[in-house]
C-alpha cells in the first residue's frame, strides 16, 4: 500500500490517554511507511473538543484530502462514531479488534474508524490499539473479503456513497449551517492548523477555514 | 419505560438467521411490554435488501415516528451502521455485548442499533442476542452515565442532532436525491408497508412512498 | 435455584477494584437471594495475597463446602484460572461476557469463575460485571446448552471430575506437599477465617487450617 | 524464538473446523519456523475424541516433550481449558483475542491454549485465529508484561507449577488410576502417534502408552 497520512484525533474525555494510543500508531505507522498527524488533544490544549469537534475535523482534513485517514474515538466510542458519520465523504467504522480494522478495510473501504478508548479499555490496551492499527493499515485496501465477493462490497461501498451525498448538502453549505463557534474550536488547534493547512488540497474549505478563524 | 415500537431488519447476506433473531427480540419484547416489526427479510423474500436498503428502510419508520427504534444489521454489522446513520433523524449505534446497549441508551440515546449477525456470530449467539436486547430497552433512557454526567452528555446528544441537521437536506429532499429504485426495493416488502402505513405519523413521508410504490 | 455461598477474592495486584466488584456482586446476589463473602484483599489489607493464594483458599472453602461458588481473578484472569484449576474439587471457568457465564453454569456446571479484572476492564466495567453475574446465578445449574445435549454435557462434566480425581493426590495430601508458607498466607484473613470457619463442613480440613495457623 | 513443534487437537463438536484452523496455525507457523502436528479430530476420523481425552493427548504430549505447545479447544473452550489443566506439567490459558495470547505467553508463560472454536465464532474468525496465532509464537516468551513486572510474574509461575506438582500425583500414577479406555481413545489416532512416538522424550511415558494400544 501506498504511504497514507493518517490522522489522530482524541477529545477531553479520553485525552490523557492520547499519549499511549500516538506512540502505538506512531510505531506501527513507522513499520509500514505511512505518516501520522495527532490533531486532537493530547492532555495539554487549551481548547476542549467533544467528539462533535472531531466530526468537524474529519470531514474537514478527509474532504480537503490533507489526510487519507482518520483514527478517533471517545469513551465508548459511539458518539466520535456517529459524529464522524454525519459529514458527507467521511465513512467511518467501529473497531474494537483487529479482525474488525481488517475487514473493514477489505469490504467497507471507509476512511476512519472510531474506537472505544474508555469502554473495554483496560490494562494491556495499547497492545490491543497496536494490533488494530497493524491490520488496519497494512495491505491493499477494498479487496473484499473474502476475495470472492469482492465485486458486490465495493459495489455496495460506492452506493453507500451515493446515498450519503443524496442525503447531504453540498459540504461547504452544510458547514456554513452549522454553529459556525462549533466549527471555530473544532479548527482551533494548533496541530490540526498545521496538518491542515499545509496538506488541505481544497481552496474553497482552506479558504472556509481561515475565514472561520478570522471572524 | 413506555411501550415502544421496534422494528428489526435483516438484510440478504444474513436473512437465515432473523428467525433466531426475531424469536429473541420478542421474547425480550414482550417481557418488557414493547411492540416488535419485523420488516426486513426473513428468509423467505422475494425481493433481496442489502444493507444500503435497510438504512433507507429505518429512515423511513424513524422520521415518520411509525416506530421508535430499529434493530439492524449485517455480516459485521459496519454496512447497516454506516448505511443508518447517512439519513437524518437516525443515531445508530455499534453494539456486541450488553453493556453497549445499556451504554448506548443511557449517554446517547439514539434510536437504531447495528449488530454484526455473522462476524463472532458463533454458536450460542441467540443468548447475546437476547442480553443486549434486555437491556437495550428496559429502564429510562437518556439518563446519563455515570449519572453525573447526564447534563454534559444530554447536551453533546443534542448538539449531534443539530450537526445532523445541518449537514443533511431537508429529508423529503434527500430521499427524492437518491436513485428511485433503491427506495422502491427498500419498501417493496410487505411487512415493511403492513408497518409504515398503519404507524407512519407523516402525512409527507406516507404520500411519498406511495408515489414510489405507485411509479 | 436455592441459596448459594459465594465467595469473592480478589488478589493484590487489582485490590483496588474490590469494591466495586463487591457492589455489583452484592447486588445481583441480594436479587437472587444468595449470599455473599468477601474473602480476598479489599485494598485495605495487611497481608499479600496472589493468584497463587486464590487457589489455596478456593480449594479449601470449596472442598470444606463451606461456599458453593467461588468468583476470583486477576489481571488478566489466567494466573487464577489456571491456579483455582490446580486443586481437586474446583472446576473454574473463564468468563468475560454474560453467555460465557451462563453457558459454563448449563454445560460445565463447574463451581468457580476466573474474570480478567485489569485486561479488558476499563470504564463501565462494572456493568460488563453486573450482567456477568446475573447470568452465573440465575435459574437452576447444569441443564446442558441447548437442552437436549444436556445427558453429553452433564456426562463429560462427570468424567472430568473423575480425571482430576484419578491425576489429583488426596485434597489433604495434597495440602501439605505444598509450601506451608503458602497456604498459611492463604488463609490469615480476618474475612476468610470468618467464611471457612464458619461454614466449613469438613472436621479434617477444618483442622488442618487451625493447625496451619497454629504453626 | 527458537523452532517450536506444535500441537493442534480438535474435539467431535468442532472437528469440521479442523481445517480451517488448521491452516490458519500451519501458514503462521510456516512464516515464523515452527513445525505443526495435527493430532486429533480433522473431521474424517473413526474415533471421537472429547474435551476430557483432548487433555490426556496434551498431558502426554507436553510432559513427553514431543511438542512444546498445544492448541486446543472445544464449543466454548472451557471443557478443554479444564481438561487441559488438570493434568500436571500442563499450563493452559484461554484465548478470545490476539493480546490474550501475548499476553499470557509474557506472564504466564504456559504451554497450552484453549480457544472457543464454537462460541463467538462466526463469519471471519478464521482471521482472528491467524491474528492470535501470530502473537501467541511470535517473540521471546516469558519475559513479563510491561517488563519491570517481569520478575514478579515469572516468580508467580514457577509457584504455580510447583503448586500443581504438589496437588498431583507423579504423572505416571496419575494416568494409570484414569480410566484406561479414555486413555486407549486418547491414544488411538494416527496423526498423534505418529507425532508421539517419533518426539517423545520419555521412555516411561512411550512404554507405558505402547502398553495400552497393546491391552
Amino acid at each position: 500500500m501506498s504511504e497514507m497520512k493518517i490522522a489522530l484525533m482524541n477529545e477531553f474525555s479520553q485525552a490523557g490517554k492520547n499519549p499511549v494510543i500516538l506512540e502505538q500508531l506512531n510505531s506501527v505507522a513507522s513499520e509500514q511507511g505511512h505518516h501520522v498527524f495527532n490533531v486532537g488533544m493530547d492532555g495539554d490544549n487549551d481548547h476542549r473538543l467533544t467528539y462533535i469537534h472531531l466530526g468537524i475535523m474529519a470531514g474537514l482534513l478527509l474532504n480537503a484530502k490533507a489526510v487519507d485517514f482518520v483514527i478517533s474515538g471517545c469513551g465508548t466510542g459511539q458518539g466520535a462514531l456517529i459524529s464522524l458519520n454525519a459529514h458527507p465523504g467521511v465513512v467511518c467504522g467501529y473497531c474494537i479488534d483487529p479482525s474488525d480494522a481488517y475487514l473493514f478495510a477489505q469490504i467497507n473501504n471507509g476512511n476512519a474508524l472510531a474506537l472505544p478508548f474508555a469502554k473495554g479499555f483496560g490494562w494491556g490496551a495499547e497492545l490491543n490499539c497496536r494490533y488494530i492499527f497493524e491490520k488496519a493499515f497494512s495491505g491493499e485496501r477494498g479487496q473484499g473479503y473474502p476475495p470472492e465477493r469482492k465485486e458486490s462490497q465495493v459495489q455496495n461501498a460506492g452506493i453507500l456513497d451515493q446515498v450519503k451525498s443524496a442525503m447531504c448538502k453540498d459540504y461547504l453549505e452544510g458547514l456554513k449551517a452549522l454553529d459556525q463557534e462549533l466549527v471555530k474550536t473544532a479548527v482551533s488547534g494548533e496541530r490540526f492548523q498545521a496538518c491542515f493547512f499545509e496538506h488541505s488540497q481544497n481552496t474553497a474549505l482552506t479558504e472556509y477555514v481561515r475565514g472561520v478563524l478570522d471572524a
